[in-house]
């Protein structure tokens, strides 16, 4: 990679801790016999994508229906909408299931009237279940509710295909709680199972990092596990070393009175995801780059952000390596939102990798 | 507006309300015999700046050199990037400054050698002047560093213009504070303007919203006016019935158990920023769509976010009028955010509004 060609704030992506992270959660499921449907809303980009199907990868998660039809399009077959069923998108996924194995979420009689009503090809749905994080999805203990679902659908083009939950509390440094949110959910989506039948699908990058053993889930949906960030170290997810993206930032203000270094990179690269340590907020942690990639070492934090600035505190001794004119790398606090921001994405081989574009 | 052709969450865009902030901030401006050069970042879209026209614009501020790039390919050929000169972007300046004007930020000795080494085409220059917020630029006092600055400069293509000051820190709800630094910052810029000549450049929303005398300044470039948000009203910057911009979201859940609505649009739609109102946090104010644009009633707040989701809490009495498969408007916190996240907007005579795309 040759820095020099860096100009603007750049997502840089290490296909090799890339691929180790993806290798380390395939064994695991492969171990356990569940399949591994990735979350691709991480990542954004069909070129990443095909980094899995050497791991035996071939049906994916997304969280929106443009994506869907974008992974379809670049040859994913088996897709699973992992966000609410939203009725007015109707038209755009029975195009994608006219010709696409399409898995929807369904998690209210209302919204399940709309899909009988508006879909007209053969989808599959999952009930959601709330595994305790209260963000949506069904009460497990509402059989009442689940059964009508299931019955109701009886009647259309929809293939009830399971139950699938997302522990969103398992966002914790505290692993005690997360390994009992595992086996908590765990049991929770095999007594549905066990009730109404049908697959459990389970995913979120703490808990699958944390645990080995997956026996029991039928689907494993963790997405961020592939760049990893920040946060997940923060965690405890992951170690600093395997983290997979870093955005390149070029340096273009020191400001010694107060230890401080302005960088090229704000919240239109970055996001306004913060994590805070010891009472400070960090937006970000900064390294070194490398012609190879980036270094290791944290060298500061990114302590404020602006739209396209980045306010960098230097560690004690660092200050003077940074220079105006240079670049310096920052660890995004949350890779999927970094991701998103971006128009493109760097190889660390220096190869330019294409994404997903808003429309 | 059809609000039956929305589908995913849109932002819409007020020409009406929009032009009614311009208007109103270009009056004053004419007032004072100041040039509005008004910021760019915030609407990112040559559609939207023709709009500036009507009020005798013909001048802008941008926050990144490919924003000049796409506003000077747009017809505006009188452009200043206002972020610290990035040497790694000589390039593209030249580019642009082959035939425009453009003026670009100094604010150190190593910058402005950069400058002159890398810059080949004749550029004005701003010092960028800290009034107090810390983000960046030179401490006001510094009269050795800036005539260091200025003199270096005389060697070069490059013509000192002035001083330019954001006063970053007017963003409070303590108007009092905020005449304050107005009159302070105009304080600073005309002494520094008496020493060494040039013109003084001032701008942002929250003073400039406030104050109606710009008697002293010989340019404004305050940018977020033409939208406003949510933070704006917050600090007291505008009404809510100024807000011209909300984002269009389908309703996909509902938990009547906990008076929650989840809706499609979150932190890739609208960005984590945030407000904290009577120590809850806001990442939105939650309005009614109508044909016409949205109402001006708060109906609820977006009280969590996640990348694609978002969890709305109605006020009282709100919930049975939000129904699964209909649309709520949201009123960003932060609209330069929000509009920067999206692909194009839709106007509330539903027309497509096109913008820069990211590269």
């Amino acid at each position: 990679m040759q820095l020099d060609n860096i100009y603007k704030p750049t997502l840089l992506v290490d296909e090799a801790k890339c691929k180790s992270n993806i290798s380390r959660m395939a064994s695991k499921a492969a171990s356990a016999n569940a399949k591994l449907r990735p979350h691709f809303k991480t990542h954004h980009s069909a070129a990443i994508a095909e980094w899995y199907r050497e791991y035996g990868v071939d049906t994916c998660t997304v969280s929106s229906v443009e994506m869907a039809f974008y992974f379809a399009k670049n040859g994913w077959n088996d897709l699973t909408i992992a966000f609410p069923f939203n009725p007015r998108e109707s038209k755009k996924i029975n195009e994608i299931a006219s010709s696409n194995t399409l898995n929807v979420l369904i998690e209210s009689v209302e919204s399940l009237s709309f899909a009988i009503e508006r879909l007209n090809h053969p989808i599959n749905f999952f009930i959601k279940i709330d595994l305790g994080t209260h963000r949506t999805g069904i009460d497990p203990t509402n059989s009442y509710l689940i059964s009508s679902i299931i019955e109701k659908s009886k009647n259309a083009q929809l293939n009830f295909k399971g139950f699938l939950g997302h522990a969103g509390h398992s966002y914790t440094n505290d692993h005690g709680k997360t390994r009992d949110i595992f086996n908590t959910s765990k049991g929770t989506l095999k007594e549905l199972n066990a009730q109404f039948g049908g697959i459990i699908s389970y995913g979120d990058t703490p808990s699958c990092s944390l645990m080995d053993d997956f026996t029991g889930f039928d689907e494993i949906r963790a997405g961020n596990f592939i760049f990893y960030d920040v946060m997940q170290k923060h965690f405890g997810s992951c170690a600093i070393e395997d983290i997979g993206v870093c955005l390149a930032s070029p340096i273009v203000a020191k400001h010694a009175e107060r230890n401080e270094v302005v960088v090229y990179g704000g919240g239109v690269h970055l996001s306004k995801d913060f994590i805070v340590e010891d009472g400070k907020k960090s937006f970000g942690k900064v390294v070194m780059l490398s012609g190879e990639g980036w270094e290791h070492e944290v060298i500061g934090n990114v302590v404020r952000l602006s739209q396209e600035h980045g306010i960098i505190e230097p560690a004690e001794g660092q200050f003077d390596r940074i220079k105006i004119g240079g670049l310096v790398g920052i660890l995004p606090i949350h890779s999927c939102l970094a991701a998103d921001l971006q128009g493109h994405y760097l190889s660390t081989k220096g190869n330019r990798i294409e994404k997903i574009q808003k429309d």
